[in-house]
């Protein structure tokens, strides 16, 4: 069977049997992965990132029905929604919440679905939803969409695996998540304040902004990065196209409130990825990480395949005895593993 | 300056200056640990994980003052605090947290607090704190609390480095939490239900309870792991010493409600550990994974400085405009790095 080219031609059978064998990181499906690197690049990544009981899930899920309705004049774009979540290792959360979103986006064939849980592979999960996501962009999906379920460092990282990141919050879900805010706004080109008809979304958004001002600095990065000659000059005085401040949108999802809103702000963004070549050094970062990535694991692969039988416990119980240290036992193993 | 010898002799000063060069990967810090671990393996390493917004910090500062207060008749532990942000790339968080830290359990020599921030390297931040803990234990403190803010995956994976890993809940912080719970209830020793004199702490618990049911199938497991052979007889045969049901725990931890039950119930989980096996077991498994990351970035290091100069860059180009796959590439670095 020529899954490559199924694929290719728009079968969701081939499509869900390549993400299964891309999840299993088997062979099967590296080898299509390489055939159909040169069909990707097409389509737009969005990462959706936010912290739990902001309506992640319910954001996404309008927003694709948006994509599929609001298309004006043309073919609606195709849109795939890849829903990983890193800290379920039993997909029990995953589950539930596919159930929820098959009812709202059933029977919509230009609309694919893809829940990924961590199986306790903390790196393995962003390599392998770089996968799914290269799956979907070569299969002809437009728009994709990498939500994460969580707030912490891996979640964040998956998510600017995309070129416009929303960060969704949510009036009144506590202290604590002000520290979290901090480090997860620099990723941020879109803040998202969602349940937006709760009490406290003014205080809510006068906090994102404040944050805002701190974590861009938007003349100072702008002067950085794009003139450097004029570094003194005021910013009143530059074009205002030419940096990106993220702006926020309040939606209340469920009601499909905002949503539209979002999406023009979802164009804009990608109307200034293209314009200022930021498409082209985002896609280059996230390449060079896969890249690095088959790189680590083909080197250990090698190394073990040339390494002697026996020697890796042998020196793992020196470390467990305290003999020497993993550092130690690493530089050991490679002198042998080289020796041999 | 002799900064293990130092260390080793009670220095803060030293230890202070050893941290900061685990933290920055520095050679010197490589070399220093390979010194120390010898002297590790003592320490009683606990984990502390949960949501934001459970009281954790809070939490962590109530167990170490009553370590230090509580212990009858002997010198009191030693306690040191790593308090691991992997969501705060510049630290802000951190910062605000250590300040009341230091209000609280400034003065005592015997309580050693540090803050570690992820500065974007997500695999890298394990591997620090577990430089950051091997320099701790090393360095004679008995007590070492590792404690993450955030509930992802990557903040799971560094609280699971100690032999004692505390879920900390709170009751009313929302619906999407149970999601959460799921993944983490599967690394909790000891389930503690912090804020427990809020509204609905009897409702957290029956949560708790039923999902502790789902993640922790306990007859099964210990039949499996420890009586293989008597698998068809009832668990009530079983003597309930040889399996380690996770205790869920109540505290008020601002007001020290709670606190001492807790440390009676980290004690018994020691016990437990020590009769078991269990102990080294995880101490083998900690080890590993440090062995392992020190082998992939020998590996790295060693190709790096092997492969022709330039030739990286150029096979990048050729991924980043999809004539070949990341994979292919890495294929095309590692052949030629060998040939040259």
């Amino acid at each position: 069977m020529d899954l490559v080219g199924d694929v290719l031609s728009g079968s969701r059978l081939a499509l869900a049997r390549l993400l299964t064998q891309i999840e299993n990181e088997s062979q099967a499906g590296l080898e299509a992965l390489d055939k159909l690197f040169k069909h990707t690049g097409k389509a737009h990544l969005i990462g959706v990132t936010g912290a739990p009981g902001t309506g992640k899930s319910s954001l996404v899920n309008q927003l694709a029905r948006h994509y599929r309705k609001d298309a004006p004049g043309q073919s609606p774009p195709r849109v795939a929604i890849v829903a990983v979540d890193p800290s379920s290792p039993f997909t029990g959360g995953a589950i539930l919440g596919d159930r929820i979103r098959m009812r709202e986006l059933s029977g919509d064939p230009g609309v694919f679905i893809r829940s990924m849980a961590s199986r306790g592979a903390l790196g393995g999960l962003a390599h392998t939803t770089a996968g799914v996501v290269q799956a979907f962009d070569a299969a002809g999906f437009d728009v994709i969409f990498i939500e994460t379920v969580g707030a912490g460092q891996a979640e964040v990282d998956i998510a600017r695996l995309a070129h416009t990141t929303l960060v969704v919050e949510a009036p009144g879900l506590g202290d604590d998540i002000q520290a979290i805010k901090a480090g997860i706004l620099e990723i941020a080109d879109i803040l998202v304040i969602n349940k937006a008809d709760r009490p406290g979304v003014e205080s809510t958004e006068q906090a994102l902004k404040g944050m805002l001002q701190l974590a861009h600095p938007a003349p100072r990065i702008f002067h950085h990065h794009y003139q450097p000659m004029e570094i003194n000059k005021p910013p009143v005085d530059k074009p205002e196209q030419e940096m990106w401040l993220p702006p926020i949108q309040r939606t209340v999802a469920v009601e499909g409130i905002g949503v539209s809103e979002l999406i023009q702000a979802i164009s804009n963004h990608q109307v200034y990825l293209d314009r200022t070549g930021e498409r082209e050094h985002r896609d280059q970062i996230r390449l060079e990480t896969e890249l690095v990535h088959h790189l680590r694991s083909e080197l250990m692969a090698r190394w073990q395949t040339a390494s002697a039988p026996g020697q890796y416990q042998q020196v793992l119980q020196q470390v467990v005895s305290r003999r020497i240290s993993p550092h130690q036992a690493a530089e050991t193993l490679l002198s042998g593993g080289e020796a041999a």
